[in-house]
């Protein structure tokens, strides 16, 4: 998984029909050098700011109810920022 | 999920037959720091230039009517350019 | 998917009986700035030199007959070089 | 799979069900040279400081009993740091 | 698919029950720019120094007799160093 946090959320009217009702939001990686930014659906109310744990590719499925298109999804909100140990 | 620009298209005639029907696009990632291309199939008629949401690997096949060896989908046309929070 | 060159073949006598059939192309993605060489399946007799459109991961076993250990395949031949629209 | 070394953990309260039980870690890949940290479920009891293999993705499924939002699954830990040879 | 060269090997005694049985080789990509090392399942019998053809994520399940948490397996080993035409 990866830890990000959350920056901003992206608006799409035109979508397919199995997207509706998801939040999509702009996630940025932590503990990452390349911080590439991604899109992550979300059910559990991540606001911005919030450090979320984020599941890629097909594992997502088994967070969902009905099978849907999704690649990211935010699968827990981490209480605080996580310290590392060198 | 990816967000992207669409920045042109890819004719293909000798293709698979299940991948008759398809318009493939090419979009540039955007929040990324590093802007690998890559190659999306389309069923929504988004245009170039134009803001989209893609859903990448298997749980693209959750788009598609019939399976088809696709792993990169258009899932959603944004509605106008996102803004980030740092 | 991920649009690419073919640029030579790789031949392997030891490999698993499930790949007995399969040729395997050497290829380099082009509009990526990172061009990590890949090696794709391919059945429909792409050549050196040319243009081909490559579906990665699990999406790759929807154009096979029969499921096999391959993670890329060239799933169309490109007409011509694409433009891009900056 | 990527070898790595477990540098932390993180905690969630606010979690999809299917994920209560798992322990998060924090994971520095080794023999990289990017060394994007990720975060992996565990549980073999890994400690910080140990080496530990994890494999990622749709695989991450077959070592779990049930299901769940998971791609990237601690598999093994490493009895002492590997050799390579150049 | 990724092609490489086998560097050594990793010894895990406490790891998953559906993993005993491989054994885990150090590979080393060619023909990528960023060489990351990955960890990779083998059964062929590959040796330090040889190169193999490595597949990746779910598609590794169609090289198993049964479904394990293997992410990156070996199927074939090549004959002879490739030429690439530039």
């Amino acid at each position: 998984m990866i830890l990000g946090i959350v920056r901003g959320n992206v608006v799409s009217t035109r979508k397919l029909d199995n997207l509706v009702g998801y939040k999509f939001l702009i996630v940025e990686p932590v503990y990452r050098k390349h911080t590439d930014y991604l899109i992550a659906a979300d059910t559990l109310g991540a606001g911005v700011g919030e450090y979320v744990l984020i599941t890629k590719n097909e594992p997502t499925q088994y967070a969902l109810e009905h099978n849907a298109p999704v690649d990211a999804f935010i699968v827990g909100i981490v209480d605080e920022p996580p310290k590392v140990t060198d």
